[in-house]
C-alpha cells in the first residue's frame, strides 16, 4: 500500500475516535467493541462496490461515505428504530492516497453524527476493489414492518423520490449542470439527505424506497396482503413535483421513470392514518400495486404487471 | 452472473432461513431484522478478500465460510461474551456457480449453528473480487477486555498455536500430506476449530490470539500496563507440541516461528488464576513481552524488540 496498515489504523481510528460514554463501554481497539443494549435491537447490513454503487468519477470520497452510511441509516430508520452503533469493514485497493481514506472515513462519521450512531468498530483489509460493508445496529419499543398495512390506510411518501435518479442522469449524459434544479438532483445522487425530519412514528407499515418506490410499494403490498391504490394525480400535486417534472421534460424523460423506478433516494413510503408527508394513494383489499395504468413507467412498470 | 439476484437470494435465503423463535422477532426479508438484545451488546465486524484471506485453491466454499465466521465469532468468545447473531455482506464476482454460493452459505451456517449464533440478515452485491463481510453481535454480563492482566496472573492458552501457520506452510510448499499430523494441520488452517470447550469466564483479560499469539500478548501488556513473561518450557511441554515440533523438524521450521507468529489460529490468550488451558508464563510487573529471548523466533520477534 502506498501506507502502512499502522498508520491507516491510526488515521480511521482517530476519525472515528470520541469520548467515552454512556452507551460505549469498550470502543475501538479490542476484540470486540461493548455498547449498552436495549431490549429489542435491529439490525442491518449493506455492502457498496466502487464502480457498482459508487464511482470516484462522480462523487468525492466523503460524499461517498455519507452515502452509503445513509444507506444503512435508513434501513434502521425504516423500522422505526432510534440508529445506536455503526460497524465499517472497508476493502482498499491500496493505490488510494491516505487522504482520500480519512475522507471517506469522515464522510461515514459525518452521516453518523446525523443520526445520532456512534462508529464502534471496523476492520480493513486489502483486495483488488474498493467496497464499504457497513452493519447498523439500532434500538426500537416497537418495530415497523412492511408487512402492517391495514384497509383503509392512506399511502405517503416522505419526500418526493425520483431526485437521485434524475442525478444519475445527467451525469451518465454528461448534461451541464446550469440549473438549481440541476444542482440539486446532482447532489440528491451524490449524497441523498435522509428524511430525519419526518414523524413516521405511528404509520401500520414503513419501509425505505432505495430499490425504487414501485418495488417497495409492491414488497408492503405482497407483506401486508393488501392492493396499494396509487394517485398519480397526488403525487403530481407533490411538493417539488414540477421541477423534476421539468427537468425530465428537458432531457427527454418520463417522469414517472424516475418517480417510480429510479431508486437510491433514501424517502420512506409509509401506511397508516392522517400521516405526515406526501400522501400519495390508498390501502386497498386485494393484491399488488394499482392505479398507475395510466402512466407509461415503462421497464419497470411491466415488469410488475 | 450465471444466475439471477432473485435466484441468488432465494439459495440463500433458503439457507439461512429457520423458523422463527423467541431470539428472532423479524427475521431476513423486511429493512432489518428485529432481535432480542441484551443489556450489553458486544459488536465486531471482519471482511476476509478471495485470494487474501482465502483461496479456493486451498479450501472449499464450505471450509471458507466456516472459518470466516469462525474469525468472527471468536472476537465475541474473545470478550467472553455469547455469540447471538450474525449479518453477512457478500460480494460475488458473478462467475461463481450457484451450488458453490450455496456452500460457502452451508458453511456459514455451520459454524453459526455451532457457535449458537443466527444469521439474521445479509446483502449480495456483485464487484471485481470476492469478499466476505461478517458482523457477530453477542450478548455479555461483564467483557473481559484486554486491559484486566494483573501481577502475579497466570498467562494461558486455549490450546497450541501453530496449526494453521503449518497447515499454510504445507499447502505453500505443495508438501504432500502422508501423516495424521499433516491432515491435522491442514484442517486447522482450512477450518480452524475454535475452542469453544474452554472456560476462560474467570479470566482478568482475555483475547484472541488470530493475529499471532506473540501480537497478542504484546496487545494484553500495553493494554493492561504490565510485562507478560512467557515460559518456553511451559509451551514445550504443552498437549500437541511434539507433533507439532516434529512436523516443523521435518520441513526445516523453527517450530516457535508458527507457535508464536503463526496467526489464524482462534485459539484464546487468558490471564488469570488457576484457569484451564496451557499455562505459558506469568504476569509480572514491567511492560512488553519477555522470556523469549533465547528462542530465535526471529521475523515476527524481532518487530518486537
Amino acid at each position: 500500500m502506498a501506507f502502512s496498515e499502522a498508520e491507516l489504523l491510526a488515521v480511521v481510528g482517530s476519525v472515528f475516535e470520541s469520548e467515552s460514554s454512556e452507551a460505549v463501554l469498550v470502543g475501538i481497539g479490542d476484540d470486540a467493541a461493548v455498547v449498552r443494549g436495549s431490549a429489542q435491537q435491529v439490525i442491518t447490513t449493506d455492502v457498496a462496490v466502487e464502480d457498482v454503487h459508487f464511482s470516484k468519477r462522480w462523487s468525492n470520497a466523503f460524499d461517498i461515505g455519507r452515502k452509503v452510511t445513509a444507506a444503512n441509516i435508513a434501513d434502521i430508520l425504516a423500522m422505526g428504530a432510534t440508529p445506536q452503533y455503526l460497524v465499517v469493514a472497508l476493502t482498499l485497493v491500496g493505490d488510494e492516497g491516505i487522504e482520500r481514506v480519512a475522507e471517506l472515513a469522515h464522510g461515514i462519521k459525518a452521516e453518523a453524527d446525523k443520526s445520532g450512531a456512534r462508529v464502534v468498530g471496523g476492520d480493513i483489509a486489502r483486495g483488488s476493489a474498493i467496497s464499504i460493508a457497513i452493519t447498523a445496529i439500532g434500538g426500537v419499543e416497537h418495530a415497523i414492518t412492511r408487512s402492517g398495512a391495514k384497509v383503509g390506510d392512506g399511502i405517503y411518501i416522505s419526500s418526493l423520490t425520483g431526485w437521485s435518479a434524475a442525478g444519475l442522469h445527467l451525469l451518465e449524459n454528461n448534461i451541464e449542470p446550469i440549473h438549481a434544479v440541476h444542482a440539486m438532483a446532482l447532489n440528491e445522487f451524490r449524497a441523498p439527505s435522509l428524511d430525519y425530519g419526518i414523524d413516521f412514528s405511528r404509520a401500520h407499515a414503513l419501509t425505505d424506497t432505495s430499490d425504487a418506490l414501485l418495488i417497495s410499494c409492491q414488497s408492503v403490498a405482497d407483506a401486508s396482503g393488501v392492493n396499494l391504490h396509487i394517485n398519480p394525480e397526488q403525487l403530481e400535486s407533490a411538493y417539488e413535483f414540477t421541477e423534476l417534472s421539468l427537468l425530465a421534460q428537458s432531457v427527454g424523460v418520463d417522469v414517472f421513470d424516475w418517480i417510480l423506478g429510479g431508486g437510491e433516494d433514501h424517502v420512506f413510503l409509509a401506511t397508516g392514518i392522517d400521516l405526515p408527508g406526501i400522501r400519495i394513494g390508498e390501502v386497498r383489499q386485494g393484491s399488488g400495486v394499482t392505479g398507475l395504468e395510466m402512466k407509461k413507467a415503462p421497464q419497470m412498470w411491466r415488469h410488475f404487471q
